[in-house]
């Protein structure tokens, strides 16, 4: 299957964005031939990923058409960086919530200008595509929700406020009851700071529908995700990457029903035997540092051997999607308590001291997709990731699982070494 | 002058402190030297900095013999990392605070082999120490307690933890009114800590009686420093933070009247126009990551140019000795409260965002010290300091103040390099 990536011209649009078209060029230029090499020259996909195939051509221009058309109507739109910002609170005042660039190596060296080398890509691509003007979720949205998960994105706040409309949410460190009180009260003042923006009170009828709208959508994402843990696995991790890396951008009801579909297909897909990989590929388990779009550098590697990515316990895969919140109350503390408690409680974030929340994840998720081995992903230089890999290794060496650390950012430069490494893993797994 | 760097024989006491003593001698054996070369080879000293090469010379030997004499009576040894650690709690628990080994190249590779090689060389260092058991302190400390000041400190902890008697201090990120909520909780936690280990209550007599101690030791601290500021500078940069580092580790009532007897010294070389500087010499800063013993690489490279450094704005500098605990309350809660607010409100950490009040102490400080340039230094992969150095060098253009942004760990490799871009710099100060 063969999609197009051809995109309608927008340049009147985003040069009212004020991006900076010459060098927006050369991304819309380079993002074909790499969405072409990675994606549409797959093997037997899913028909319904042509959706999503789309997403992709145009998620620089529908989509912000889309949301500029919203905001020409009086809304607003608001960005962030990771999952642990409510997006519920973002819809239940009018709003709607995209993520941010940060994804490609094209945004890190502008965002080195400002930020020390030494900085996860991440960070760099998100603070470089803000200055370099060359990303128009940046462009378009009203407001930066930031959060203090890491050295790395607290500092770069700072710097990105003097450039951009931002707020920052605190997180703590540690998941202690005053942790916990803190926690609240930022949920609590986020609230605020949106119904400033909007000028729309949230309120439990308005929260309570938010809740279910982003329940269903988390609910999509389970169900597609769960097909990966049988014999026949019906997409590979790629695509089933991409879906989750959309889910941040994307519209929340289209976004569930597109899932729907493409899920359905699997279903059949399952029934049929229909898979991209052939019988006795090794499952494996990515772990680890988020992965933005279009961040499909490791998923590609592994996947180049013949083998599929079955799960991603990260902030792109089961962190996001696997926690819903109890939306039952009919009172907004009620509903507020529950949401802040989501956040929280039960995803586990390297930021948060102790976290062995999430080597029992890792463990059980490698039970669920029946793994045979597992990539523990660090972005380059992610302090958090990468130290707690020690407790990760130690972990899975009790559990008998075996696992390969990688630490590596957007370039292209290491990735005949990383494959080598990759497939010599791949080799000693039974 | 020249000190003796001779140490009597403590292998007995080493050997019960389980020190991997082999390792432990080529420590032994490359410290007289190091100091030698750095400290004893300054010309025109102060006579009384002789008690400072004598506590040098037996750190691991006759200061290790007095805390094990104190444990033999049943007391208990505290070991920390970081200036935010109460140490009158500690003390008013019938225990000593000791500054834990971090700050050689020497522990930097066993630190290496469970930390990432992109972490900071203080956290690997320290980790190194214990796990090498080359560090009497490490050995002979009844609890270690850690603080989430970085990530690269907040994931050391968890395995560190797993090695030795550790607890740790949560830090907000923010001093919002949550964040000081859950700091105040913290020193609570920490002094109910203490009291389990002693069994010694924490009463507003002893709180009281420790907060007298440790503000003279920053009392003591201020007036030597403030003498700094004058025309005649009567101390070298490294002797003055030779003694600020040693304040981590020595007796305190010692410490106190061994820094009155060298400020009396001082005040007099003052009045005679005795320094070790020539006439014309650029004042330098150092504003930064903290610099623990026996870290003196930077200011033995400025030194070495014929210039001093006449001040530290860094946690083994102002940070440490600036702010007094306000002791007067009759009340424990008062006294927990201004002990509380005194260890955060006004000593600005980069773990802090924002941190502003960083950027006005340097301004500030550099006024009060006189100073004709500044050297931002960051130990390497420190992304809180490699961070907020964007702002720290935005500021001090607006302010006129020339600024040099270094980045390096313990290693000597990289010392040339290091001197040509200071020398380099110091001849660009008018």
């Amino acid at each position: 299957m063969r999609g197009s990536m051809k995109m309608a011209d927008y340049h009147g649009m985003w040069k009212e964005l004020n991006i900076d078209l010459k060098t927006h060029d050369l991304l819309c230029d380079a993002l074909p031939p790499l969405y072409e090499g990675i994606y549409l020259d797959q093997g037997n996909r899913p028909e319904t990923m042509d959706y999503f195939n789309m997403v992709v051509a145009e998620v620089h221009g529908a989509r912000i058409k889309e949301l500029m058309d919203f905001k020409a109507k009086g809304n607003k739109v608001v960005g962030a960086f990771c999952i642990y910002v409510p997006e519920e609170l973002v819809l239940a005042a009018g709003s709607q919530l995209v993520g941010l660039c940060a994804g490609s190596e094209f945004w890190v060296p502008p965002g080195e200008k400002v930020l020390p080398r030494n900085t996860c890509p991440l960070v760099k691509a998100g603070v470089g595509a803000r200055i370099s003007r060359t990303c128009p979720y940046f462009q378009s949205v009203d407001l930066i929700v930031g959060e203090n998960t890491c050295d790395g994105k607290k500092k770069a706040w700072e710097i990105l406020a003097e450039e951009a409309p931002m707020y920052v949410m605190d997180i703590p460190n540690v998941k202690s009851r005053s942790g916990m009180a803190l926690w609240k009260s930022e949920v609590k003042s986020l609230s605020e700071k949106l119904e400033k923006l909007t000028g729309k009170t949230i309120t439990s009828s308005n929260l309570k529908e938010a809740i279910e709208k982003v329940n269903a959508k988390r609910i999509a994402l389970q169900k597609l995700n769960d097909l990966r843990k049988g014999d026949v696995v019906p997409i590979s991790g790629k695509d089933a990457l991409l879906v989750s890396e959309i889910a941040f951008y994307d519209d929340v009801d289209r976004f569930v029903e597109k899932v729907q579909v493409l899920t359905d297909e699997c279903v059949e897909r399952v029934q049929k035997g229909e898979t991209p990989f052939n019988p006795g590929a090794k499952r494996i388990m990515v772990t680890g540092s988020p992965l933005v779009l279009p961040n499909w550098k490791l998923h590609h590697l592994v996947e180049s051997t013949g083998n599929p990515v079955v799960v991603e316990e990260n902030c792109t895969g089961t962190r996001y999607y696997e926690q819903t919140v109890d939306g039952s109350p009919s009172d907004l503390g009620g509903l507020m308590d529950n949401l802040a408690s989501r956040y929280i409680e039960n995803i586990h974030c390297a930021c948060f001291t102790p976290n062995d929340g999430r080597l029992d994840d890792i463990v059980r998720l490698a039970k669920e997709y029946r793994v045979d081995g597992i990539i523990d992903y660090s972005l380059s230089f992610c302090t958090t990731y990468l130290t707690e890999g020690t407790k990760v290794r130690d972990r899975l060496k009790q559990e008998g699982i075996p696992v390969l650390s990688l630490e590596t950012g957007y370039e292209s430069g290491d990735e005949g070494q990383l494959k080598t490494r990759i497939e010599a893993f791949i080799e000693t797994l039974e």
